[in-house]
C-alpha cells in the first residue's frame, strides 16, 4: 500500500467517527501504521472533520516526530506512536470521548461483559487504564500496559476518552463504534437492576467464534489475532 | 414476485434499520421468505450497509443452506431459518441489536405495556426468550417458543437483542422500529415512578383496532395475523 | 388560502416532525383548519413520511367525514374535528408519540415549568388529560377540557402522547417541538434533584413578553392568543 | 474584516449550532463584534434556521440598538450587547438552550471538571450564573459577572440555558458545542456513582497546554486569552 492510499484511508475512515457521532468539533482521530516502513499516518492537529483531505494527513515516525506534511500533527501523536512502536501486530490506533465510554471512563469502571455483541468483539471486560497526562509516554503506555491481558481492542482511559487498536486502521474504528454501543447499551441496562451475566465459558464460545467465522473470509477488517 | 424482485426489497429494508438508528457498523439484518418457495433471501455476513446491493442478498434454503450469492450469508441465517421452517405466516424476520431494546434484554426484563401504541402494536408486553449460543437451532427455537402465547412480532434475546417477525419483510421491519421506539420510551418513563398501567380489555381494544382498522385497506405493511 | 396551499403547508410540516425525531414510521400527523370553511386537511392514515405529497393529502369536514382524497384520513381524525368544533381559534392540530413527553405521559405526570423556555412557550406546565380511547370523541373531549384553564398550547395524553394546538398548524409543529425540547429537559434535570421553581410572577412576565414582543412584527408563527 | 463577511461568518456559524443538535426551531443565536466598529452582527429574532442568509443577519450598536438589516435583532441582543461592552477582549457570543447544559442550569449546579476534555477547554468547573429575565441588562451583567474568575468560556444562566464567549465568533460557537459534549458525559458519568475528581494541579497543567500547544499556529480559532 503506498503512502498515498494509506492517507486517504485515514481521511476517509475520521468520516466514520463523525458519521457514528463518536466526536465533536476536534476532539479525536485516527491513525494508521504505513505497512513495511517505521511511519504512521495521523490527523493533524485541531482541524476540523469537514476540512479534512488526504493531504492534509500528516506522516510521522514511530517516535512521533514529522516527516511529511503541511500541519502539526495530532496532540494525541505520542500515544498512537508509543502503541506502534510496543505492539507491532497493530494497524491502527483510534482516540474517541465518545460520551458513553467517557462517561464510564469518568467514574474509573470497566464495562462488565453482559451483552452476546461484547462477547464477540472484546471477549470480556473493557478495561480502565490509569490517569495520565498527555504529552509524553504515560498515555501509550497506560493503553499497552492494560489492553496487556485482555482480549479488549479498547481500553477506557481514567477521565479522558476511549483508545482502540486493531489490525488495520478500519478494525480500530470498528472497535470505538462498538466501544460507544455496548458502553450506551449497558449504562442503560443498569438503570434497573444489574445485567444478568454471561457465563465465562459462553463468552469465550463467541468470542473464538466472532474472530474466526463471522464475515466474509476475504475480508481485511479483522480484529487483532493473538 | 420474482426473487430479483425480493433481493431489492431486503436490501432496501437495511436501509431503514440504519435510518432509524437500530444497527451500527454490521451487526443487524432483515430476510424475507421467497413467495411459493422454500427460499429466503437475507444479509451478507459482515458486509457494511453502505455496500449493500441486491445483488449482494444471499438466497439460503429452509435449513439455512447457500443456494446462491457470491457471499457468505449472515451469521444469524440459522435462527431465521428456523422461524421460517416452524412459523409459515411469517414472511420477514429482522435482528437488532438496538439500543434500549437491547438494555431490557440485558436484564432479562419484558417491555410492560403502558403505551397505547404498544397496545397497537404488540398488544401486550414485549417478551423476552432465553440465554442461546448462536450457530445452531438454539436461538431460533428460542424467539418461536417465546412469541407462542403472545401477540408480539417482537422478541428481547437475553442478554443479545431484538428479534421481530411480521407478513411481510417490511412488517417486520417496522415491528424493530416500534420495538426500539416504546423500550425507550418506557425505560425514560419508569425513570421518576411507575408508568400507568392499561387496563387489559384497553389493550384488547387498541389492538383489535389497530390490526383490523389502521391504515390504507390495499396496504400491505400488516402485523402476523393469527 | 386555497385549498392547494393547504394541502401543500400540511405536507410540509409532516417533514418537520421528521426533522426533529417527534415521530417514527407513520406514528404523528399533522392538520389545518381550511381558513373560512368548515373543513380541515390531515394526513393519510398508516403512509409513510417519505411518500406524502400534497395531492395525498386528505380534506375532511369538522366531523371528521371525508370530503376529498383518495386515502382514508388518519385514524386520529376525530379528535382533530373535535378540537376544530370546540375550539375556533385553532386553525392547527398536531399530534405525536415524541419519546420523553410520552414518558410522562405514561406516569401521568405533567411537565412542570422550570425552564424559561417554557414559561416563554407555554406559560406553565404541560398538563395531562385523561387516557381515552381511539375512534369516538373520548380524545378530542379530553384535550378540549384539559387545555381549558391551561396557557399551554400542549397536552400530555395519559399513556399516549402529545396533542399540541396553534392558531396556525406551523404553531402547532413549533409547539410539538418545544414540547418535547423541555420534557427532555426537565426530565434530565431532575435526575439529581428537583429543578429550582420559577417564581408564577416571573413566568407571566416571561409568557406576556413573548407571546408579545418575541419574533418579526410579520410573523404567522404566533401561538395561540387568548 | 467587511461587514459582509461578518455577516456571512455568522450565518454560517448558526449550521454548526443546528448541526451540533444545540438548538431547535429558532431557540439560540450566534454574534459577532465587528472588528474595529461599535458594532456587533447577530441573528434577527424568531426566523428559522433555514431561512437565515447573510442579508438577513441584523447590525446592531453595542447597546443593541438597530443599525442595518431588515428584521428586528434577536430578543437577546441586550446580553449579547452588554457582554461586548464590557468584555472588550471577546470576539463572538453564542447562546443556545442545549438539552444537558440547560439541565445543569435547571437544578443550578456547576458541571464539576471531571474529564480532561473539561480540563483543555474550561479549565475547571462550568459556572453558573443567576435567574435573570430578558429584556435589560440583567442577563448581561450575571454572565460578566460570573465569568469573571473562571477560566471557562461558558456560564450556565439559572433555569435558563447557555452563553459563551470568545475570542472569535467561531470560539464561542466551538465552547457552546464542548459545553453540551461535556455536560452530557458528566450527566450520564454521575449516574452509578461519583466522578474521579482531577487534581487541581492537572487541571492547570491540561489547561496551559491546549490554550498553548493545540491546533495548528495559525489557527483563528483559540479561546479566550486572559
Amino acid at each position: 500500500m503506498t503512502l498515498q492510499l494509506v492517507r486517504r484511508q485515514v481521511c476517509e475512515l475520521h468520516a466514520e467517527l463523525v458519521r457514528y457521532g463518536l466526536v465533536v468539533w476536534t476532539a479525536g482521530n485516527v491513525s494508521a501504521r504505513v505497512p513495511g516502513e517505521d511511519l504512521m499516518v495521523i490527523k493533524p492537529s485541531g482541524v476540523g472533520y469537514d476540512e479534512l483531505t488526504p493531504e492534509a494527513m500528516v506522516v510521522c515516525d514511530l517516535d512521533g516526530n514529522l516527516v511529511a506534511g503541511d500541519y502539526a500533527p495530532s496532540s494525541d501523536t505520542a500515544a498512537h506512536a508509543y502503541v506502534y512502536r510496543h505492539r507491532p501486530d497493530v494497524g491502527g490506533v483510534v482516540h474517541t470521548h465518545s460520551t458513553y465510554a467517557s462517561a464510564w471512563a469518568a467514574r474509573g469502571e470497566p464495562v462488565p461483559c453482559v451483552l452476546t455483541a461484547m462477547a464477540d468483539e472484546f471477549g470480556g471486560e473493557i478495561p480502565v487504564g490509569p490517569f495520565a497526562l498527555i504529552g509524553g509516554d504515560d498515555i501509550g503506555r497506560g493503553i499497552v500496559e492494560t489492553l496487556d491481558g485482555h482480549r479488549s481492542p479498547a481500553v477506557l482511559m481514567r477521565n479522558h476518552g476511549v483508545f482502540t487498536i486493531g489490525r488495520t486502521a478500519k478494525a480500530a474504528v470498528k472497535a470505538a463504534v462498538m466501544t460507544e454501543d455496548v458502553a450506551r447499551t449497558v449504562h442503560l441496562a443498569r438503570a434497573y437492576g444489574e445485567p444478568v451475566p454471561i457465563d465465562g465459558k459462553d463468552v469465550d464460545a463467541l468470542y473464538d467464534r466472532y474472530q474466526n467465522v463471522y464475515g466474509q473470509r476475504s475480508t481485511t477488517d479483522g480484529a487483532i489475532v493473538r
